[in-house]
C-alpha cells in the first residue's frame, strides 16, 4: 500500500465524512482508526469546527493525542483551545512529552497553569521539568520517556523490563545503562541485546562508548552530530552527566527540517519563517525589518552616487549601467556568502583555516570577474560603439566582482568570530555593501577617465 | 563521554600518530578500532599519503570499509583509488551495498568494470543491479542488506532468523514481510515482536498496512515521508510490489541535508553545491553560468534605461535612486520567491490553492509597499527639499513593491505548472526581472510627471 495520495485521501475523507455527518461513530471509528496517525491528522486538519467537535467525543483522549502529535505545529494551538479544557488535558497526558511541551510552549501562561493543574500529577512533573528548558537546545527536544536499565541486570532480566517498558517508551532500540548513582556509563542496542546469552551481565555486553549531549546544546549541533555517527537516539545529560533524557531520529529530522528553512529564509533577508497560518499582515511584519534597514542603506548609496552628479551630468549615459554593475555585485557576493555560511555550519571553515578559504574566493572572483569583464566589454563596444565606455563597465565588473566575492566571504567570516550567526549577514545586507563598493569603483574610474568618455 | 571534541582529536591523533611511525601497529589498533568509525574516519581525512598507505596495511578490509563508509564523499575517491585494487575491492564488499554503489558511481566506467569483476560474486551483483538505478531515486539510496521474514513464521522461528541475521543486516528494527510469491503484504517492528508469544504466526502479528516507495520515486518526497511518518525504514518495491531493497534513516538524513544544500545554493544562484574539494577554477565554473545569464539579464535593464536617456539627461537626479529602487525590487522579490518555493514543495501550496497564495503576496506587498513609500517620501523630501522628488520615489517604491512581490511568488508557481524546479527560478532571476520592472515604473512615472521635477 502506498502512502495516501490527495484522491485516496479524498475518498477516504467522503467515507469518514458521511459515517460523521450519519452519526455512526462505530463505522467512522473502524474507518478512521485503521490509518496512520499521519494521515488521520491531515484528514482531522480539513474539518470545519463542528466536525471537529464530532471527533472529539468520537475519539478517546489516548486516540485524540495520537491524532494531535502529527497535526501541523501552527493549527495545533487553535485545536487545543477548542477543546473541554479536562479533555485537552487529558490529550496532552497521553502525548509524548516533548510535544506536549511544544504545544505548551505555544500557549499563555495562563492557560498552561491551567491545564497542568487538571492533568494527573505524574504527567504535569515530567511536563514543568521540561518547560524550564531554553527552546532550540536538547533539553526543549527531549524526551523523557526512555527505558533505562542498570550494570548489575543479566540480559534476560533487561529483556523482561524492556517488553514491560515498550508500550509506553519513545524507543527501545537503545537502551542506557546507568549505575547505581544513575549517572549515564553506557549504551546497548536492541539488537546486540538480542544476540548476547541470557545469563551475561549487562555491564559485560554493554558499550561504555555511549555519546551524549549536554542538555544546554543548540539543536543544530545535536542534529548534525546525529547525522554524523547514524544515531537513532542520543542521550541527553547534566553536568554531572544524570541521565534526563533522550533525543529520537524523528524529532531530529524535524529540527533539519526547520533549521534548513531557518537558513533559507535568512538568505531571502526574511527575518522568521513565515508559516502557513500566517496573514498577510503577519508575513508583512516579518519581511518589513529587512525592508526598512535596507531603505536606509539604499539611501547610502544614493548619498554616494549624489557625490557623482557633475559627472552624472555631463555623461547622462553612465547613468544606465548601474542596474548592471550594482546587481552583478549583489549577486557575486551572495554566490560567495552561501557557501561562505554553508561551510561555516559544517566546520568545514575550521578545518581548511580562514586564510585559505578567503585566498580561494579571490581566486575565484578573479576568474568570474575577468571572463565577465571580457564579455561586458565586448558587447557594450558593439552595442553603444565606443570602446572607452566598454572598456569603463568592462573594468569596473571585474574590479567589482573580485571585491565583491571577498567580501561575501569575508563578512560572514568576521561575524561568525563575534559570535554573530553568519546565516543573518544575509543576501540583502551583502547585495547594499557590494552596491555601495560597485559603485564607487564604476563612479570613482568615470570620475578619472572622464576625458575620455566625452 | 562526549563525542571527540576538536582537542580531544588532537591527542587522540598524536597518540595514534606516535603508534604509525614507530611502526607500533598493535599499539595502533588497539587505539584506533576503540573509536566510533566517524571518528576513525575523521582521524583518517587527516593523515598524509604515506601514513594513509600504512593504514591500509594494518587495517582488515572489514575494519576499512567501517571507516571509509564515513569518509567525507569528496575524498573517498581518491582514497579508493589509492588502494591496491584487490584490497579496495574487498573493503566495498565489506561496505553497505548502498554506500559501494555511491563510491562506483563517482569512478569511471573501466575502473568500475575492473572492480566488479575482482569483486566476489554476490557483492558483484548485488552491485550490479543498484548501479541501474537512476541517481536521486529510491534505488538508488536503498539497500538490499535487509531481513525479510514469510507471513507462515511463528514468532519464535521469525527471532531465530533475525539472530542470524542481525551482524549483517542494515537495519532490524522493522522486519518485512513477504508472501510466497515474494510480495511484500506486511511489516513488524522489532518492538512488536518482543512483546508477541512465541508461537504465534507472523501473518497475525504483524501490521498489513505497509507504507513503501516505488523505486523511482525521487529521493526528496521519499525524506518527506519518513519524515511526516516517523519511520525508521522504508521498504522500495517494484510494480508488481516484490520487496527490492530498504531506505534507512541514517541515509533519508543525508539526504534532507543535501537537498538542503541544494535549494540553499539555488537561492544564492549556484548552479551546483560547492565541495570542500573544489578549486578556485571549478568554484567559477559553478558561479558562471548565473553570472553570464545575469550580463545579458543586466543588458536588457541597461537598454530600458537607455530609452529614457533624455528624461535622465534632463534630471540627472533622477540617477541616484536607481539602486534604491531596483534593490528593494529584487530583495522583496526573493523575500516572496523563497516563500513561494518552501511552500510548494511543502505541499501547503496544493493546499491553500494557487489563487489565495498570490492574492495574499498581493495584501502583504501593498502593507510593505505603503510602509516603505511612506517612509522613503519623507526622508527625501527632506533631504533633498523637494517634495515631488520624494513622492515620485515613494511611489514607485510602493508600486515596485507591490509588483515585485506578486511576481515573485508568481513565477515559481507558473515553473512549477510547466514542471521545472521551482528552485531554479532561484533569487538572481527574480531580482533582475523586478529590476526590469521597477525601472519601468520609476521612469515611466518620472517622464510622465517631468513637469513637475524641473
Amino acid at each position: 500500500m502506498e502512502h495516501l495520495e490527495q484522491h485516496e485521501r479524498m475518498e477516504m475523507w467522503e467515507k469518514i465524512q458521511k459515517a460523521l455527518v450519519d452519526e455512526q461513530i462505530d463505522q467512522f471509528r473502524a474507518e478512521f482508526l485503521e490509518l496512520h496517525p499521519y494521515d488521520q491528522a491531515k484528514i482531522f486538519e480539513e474539518q470545519d469546527e463542528d466536525i471537529r467537535f464530532l471527533i472529539y467525543s468520537y475519539l478517546s483522549p489516548e486516540e485524540m493525542a495520537e491524532v494531535i502529535e502529527q497535526v501541523d505545529r501552527d493549527f495545533v494551538e487553535e485545536f487545543i483551545i477548542e477543546m473541554v479544557p479536562a479533555f485537552a488535558a487529558k490529550v496532552m497526558e497521553h502525548m509524548s512529552t516533548d510535544d506536549a511541551v511544544d504545544i505548551l510552549n505555544e500557549l499563555d501562561k495562563n492557560k498552561v497553569a491551567s491545564f497542568l493543574t487538571i492533568m494527573d500529577k505524574k504527567s504535569s512533573e515530567e511536563i514543568k521539568e521540561l518547560l524550564h528548558y531554553e527552546e532550540k537546545t536538547a533539553g526543549s527536544i527531549m524526551t523523557t520517556e526512555f527505558v533505562v536499565i542498570n550494570t548489575q541486570m543479566t540480559v534476560k532480566e533487561a529483556m523482561r523490563h524492556l517488553r514491560k517498558e515498550a508500550p509506553s517508551a519513545e524507543t527501545i532500540y537503545y537502551i542506557y545503562v546507568v549505575d547505581s548513582l544513575k549517572k549515564l556509563v553506557g549504551v546497548i542496542s536492541l539488537r546486540d541485546l538480542i544476540i548476547a546469552e541470557g545469563d551475561w551481565l549487562i555491564q559485560d555486553v554493554m558499550s561504555e562508548r555511549v555519546v551524549s549531549a549536554p542538555v544546554g546544546e543548540d539543536q543544530e549541533d545535536i542534529a548534525q552530530m546525529m547525522r554524523d555517527y547514524d544515531f537513532l537516539a542520543l542521550p541527553v545529560v547534566d553536568f554531572q552527566d544524570h541521565l534526563l533524557g533522550i533525543i529520537t531520529v524523528d524529532d531530529i529530522m524535524d529540527v533539519m527540517d526547520e533549521e534548513a528553512s531557518d537558513d533559507y529564509s535568512k538568505l531571502a533577508g526574511i527575518s522568521e519563517v513565515e508559516r502557513s497560518g500566517d496573514t498577510a499582515l503577519s508575513s508583512a511584519k516579518k519581511r518589513l525589518p529587512w525592508l526598512v534597514i535596507l531603505l536606509f542603506l539604499g539611501m547610502l548609496t544614493a548619498n554616494v552616487i549624489s557625490r557623482f552628479e557633475a559627472t552624472l551630468e555631463q555623461v547622462a549615459i553612465l547613468a544606465i549601467f548601474i542596474p548592471l554593475i550594482a546587481g552583478m555585485a549583489g549577486n557575486t557576493g551572495t554566490q560567495a556568502l552561501a557557501v561562505a555560511v554553508r561551510s561555516i555550519s559544517t566546520g568545514e571553515m575550521e578545518k581548511k583555516g580562514k586564510v585559505s578559504v578567503i585566498w580561494q574566493e579571490a581566486k575565484t572572483g578573479l576568474i568570474t570577474g575577468l571572463s565577465c569583464g571580457v564579455i561586458i566589454t565586448i558587447l557594450i563596444a558593439i552595442w553603444k560603439s565606443n570602446i572607452f565606455l566598454g572598456l569603463l563597465v568592462g573594468i569596473s565588473i571585474m574590479a567589482t566582482l573580485l571585491v565583491a566575492t571577498v567580501s561575501g566571504a569575508f563578512v560572514p567570516l568576521v561575524m561568525h568570530r563575534f559570535n554573530i550567526d553568519p546565516a543573518v549577514a544575509s543576501g540583502p545586507f551583502i547585495t547594499t555593501l557590494n552596491d555601495l563598493i560597485s559603485i564607487f569603483i564604476y563612479f570613482g574610474l568615470a570620475t578619472a577617465f572622464m576625458s575620455f568618455l566625452i
